[in-house]
């Protein structure tokens, strides 16, 4: 997919929708450690607490790559995940959707 | 230090006191955390807080050594940090109290 050209208002569609599923998912993450952090109690669990942000930490590292050649698997990942909608991405070209979408459907 | 005896009376002095510092210094963190916890708003506070705990942890990690070669040194910076108290000491020999607060009162 390294050759699928963006034009400038689909990068801008892009950057958006790119932005939004990050803060959507950092988002459940507050919520995470907030429900985590209240119910603390044995020194045992500050870790684990620590082994969850620290795992999550690298697969956002990884799964949040903002290079076009990769965009349309992230965005399939991101609309499986629920992070983005197919409605987050309207105005992307056709052919675009319809592999993201093909993507987003596939059963991990 | 290598040398020091430590009667059995004194290993249950000390292993009650070390695993209490624990203990309170676990409490101190799991406060931290709530705290930092209840205000995250932005992205990069979450890993601002797993920062936190990734120094804490590897901090504990090197702090809480229980070895009698070198438990004299860890209750001295304990008692320091005010993790223990020399009355949570009370019961060891007085050489071992007196190089205790001698390293307490260090100032680093």
């Amino acid at each position: 997919m390294n050759d699928i050209k963006w034009t400038q208002k689909e990068k801008s569609i892009s950057r958006a929708a790119f932005d939004k599923a990050y803060r959507n998912e950092c988002d459940d993450i507050i919520r995470t450690v907030r429900r985590k952090s209240g119910s603390l109690s044995e020194p045992k669990e500050i870790w684990e607490l620590e082994d969850y942000l620290f795992k999550k930490r690298k697969e956002i590292d990884i799964k949040y790559d903002y290079r076009y050649s990769v965009l349309i698997h992230v965005f399939g990942r991101l609309v499986r995940e629920g992070w983005n909608t197919m409605d987050g991405l309207k105005g992307l070209e056709e052919e675009k959707i319809r592999k993201i979408q093909i993507i987003a459907n596939m059963d991990f």
